[in-house]
């Protein structure tokens, strides 16, 4: 087990990501935060630990590694539980945090009742939100990880193509993008918040199955093949005048970039194709017109006008079924902030991470469409995941 | 989405899983639970849907449907969110529970400080105990759909010889495993409770990377091929001499059986040899030692007083780090009770279904041993992972 950031080599981006939880910590007003959940911990070491920090707002932060987890960064100190770290601190002279930040959004009710006993007589606050807040915006460092994953994502997509054969399920061809994704390096591993994504390693769907919904709150839905897992491919063969979406994850190297390219097999009808193609053109609209300082929800505003301009409010962003964003940050998870709805009014910020979908329900022909993953710079959207964008043919 | 639990002709299976929770209710006194988590929504309708269900110890329960997701059943109500439950129970002429379980070792705290205050005044206790406890036991049709799950888990591994070529990584032959499954009907996600179980379809891991202790939970190690998710296969190329360890997951129908079979790459040593034939001995030892009524923990210390009648200890469960359970339960999560611990004092029960891993990690060579998934029966363990068991090469 390595742990990159607790190397002094890398102790200036350590320090990067301290100084953006903390000022997200002096705005909750919070003394102090522990931090358990796994995308947290990789954000903090660059690794995964089974333990705890502890961040003060002032001060050498606490990394408390369980066995067999162990490091020789001076940060670390070994426990064997939970209950061993209020004790280590007073020791080390750390004074009493009044106000304390746990991840109440990630931990179990059970977990965050444990820590609270460890740490007794604060007033507690919610450290998952500070944390969201200090993922989202990326370092130099970060965006570098994410711009190698989209390359990789993108060097597989390409290869989509070649892939597929007459006659093939959707399962089959995903199964195949999979494969390849693996070999190139993909973890397989998708890391995601919350109970309603659970999802092997993305999506594909095509015809009918593009308009069954899903109880996950991914953006397309998909009926899957079996009912423990009611999302994605469904098992049928993919046919002439079917558009397939493929929207697999990127995650090769603890980050994500979340990519979706449509194919057509034979040549699409003239409402596909003007779909698809009016999911480019938001995408290349939308490259310009996202500023920093603009409310997310604007960009949500300015698609929806844009599918309503091109006269295909009624596929957008679902047929049967709609959601209601056309994109959110993306990092360590899948889904990080902002989420890119009418009514989120949370600035654009520069190195900010965004997965825009802007993606059309054609009833029995599929979902078409695009997404990329965007860093927000000072002159629009940046492109980290370049591909053709086109509706071809498989 | 299919809900075939909520359908009529289903309904006595129903009545069997409630009778289940509604006497791990009244040993926790419980007049009513709340069930939001993914897996026990799974265990309650065979299928996955968005909302809660509540369960009185009298009387029907209620399924809060949020949309999309959508029923028939009788049994089912529609809500946009929790706080429009209690108002329903209540004009349905549900009495008011005075003590209610919630999943608090499975929702965030958040989640449930959320679900409280739409039962207010209510004593709460832990649902996750409950639904635990009431799926410790399989019904006979969970059983079934672990036999279906364990004969296409076996046909894969029947197969893995097949895949083999030399000069292969690790992570190629566990890609290769991932593919066939996928292809067979696997459904790719791992359903795991807690968050240190993060991994893709399972582990393959040989050579020295067995003895590299991981963060997570899993019985064993691996380094894994990037700090991000430290587990399993590493990336080396598998030479003769080699252990090769495949512990993949079923998981084809919204259960999973757990096995595992070992490889040698030319012919194994003497120690390697040994250690395999001495985990198998111990596998056919407890099939017949095992009975309900006994204390989990007796299998765990028979299985470690077998390794040390044969001098094995060292390697026992690990070598570097070693870890202090022998097996677990089953089912819908790969991660069920009970643990077979020393401490575990629980009794075996008919129609338990008990993954039992007696393993070896031989330094150098890899992890040897083997992984069945029982069913507790009156006369002992009833295998249903069953495949050739020796060490076999490659």
């Amino acid at each position: 087990m390595t742990y990159p950031l607790l190397s002094h080599s890398e102790e200036a981006e350590l320090q990067l990501r301290l100084e953006k939880i903390r000022r997200a910590m002096a705005e909750a007003d919070l003394e102090a935060i522990l931090i358990g959940a796994t995308p947290n911990a990789f954000y903090l070491t660059g690794g995964i630990y089974n333990g705890f920090a502890y961040i003060p707002i002032e001060g050498e932060p606490r990394f408390f590694f369980i066995p067999p987890c162990e490091s020789d960064s001076k940060l670390v100190r070994t426990v064997r539980k939970p209950e061993m770290i209020s004790p280590i601190l007073a020791e080390e002279g750390y004074p009493v945090a009044k106000t304390l930040g746990l991840e109440l959004d990630e931990l179990s009710y059970s977990e965050i009742e444990r820590l609270k006993k460890c740490f007794p007589g604060a007033v507690y606050g919610n450290a998952t939100a500070v944390m969201r807040k200090a993922r989202l915006t990326k370092t130099p460092q970060q965006i570098k990880a994410m711009e190698e994953d989209g390359k990789k994502q993108a060097a597989v997509y390409a290869r989509i193509p070649s892939l597929w054969h007459e006659d093939m399920t959707d399962i089959e061809l995903q199964v195949e993008i999979e494969r390849l994704l693996r070999l190139e390096g993909n973890l397989g591993y998708l890391r995601a918040a919350g109970r309603r994504m659970e999802l092997n390693m993305g999506s594909l769907i095509a015809g009918d199955n593009a308009d069954a919904p899903s109880p996950y709150d991914f953006s397309m839905g998909g009926a899957g093949v079996d009912p423990s897992l009611p999302v994605g491919a469904s098992g049928m063969i993919l046919k002439p005048g079917m558009a397939v979406m493929i929207d697999m994850n990127g995650g090769f190297n603890g980050y994500q970039t979340d990519m979706t390219r449509t194919w057509s097999i034979g040549r699409p009808g003239e409402l596909t194709l003007r779909a698809h193609n009016c999911s480019v053109e938001i995408l290349h609209d939308l490259e310009k017109f996202a500023l920093p300082g603009m409310e997310a929800g604007e960009l949500y505003r300015r698609a929806v006008k844009l599918a309503k301009d091109a006269d295909l409010s009624e596929y957008f962003m679902g047929h049967r079924h709609k959601v209601a964003f056309i994109g959110h940050g993306v990092g360590i998870e899948l889904n990080e902030a902002p989420v890119l709805m009418d009514r989120n009014k949370a600035p654009l910020e520069e190195n900010m991470t965004l997965a825009i979908e802007p993606k059309f329900v054609i009833p029995g022909v599929g979902a078409v469409g695009i997404e990329n993953t965007y860093v927000v710079t000072a002159s629009g959207l940046r492109n980290i995941t370049v591909l053709d964008e086109r509706l071809n043919e498989l």
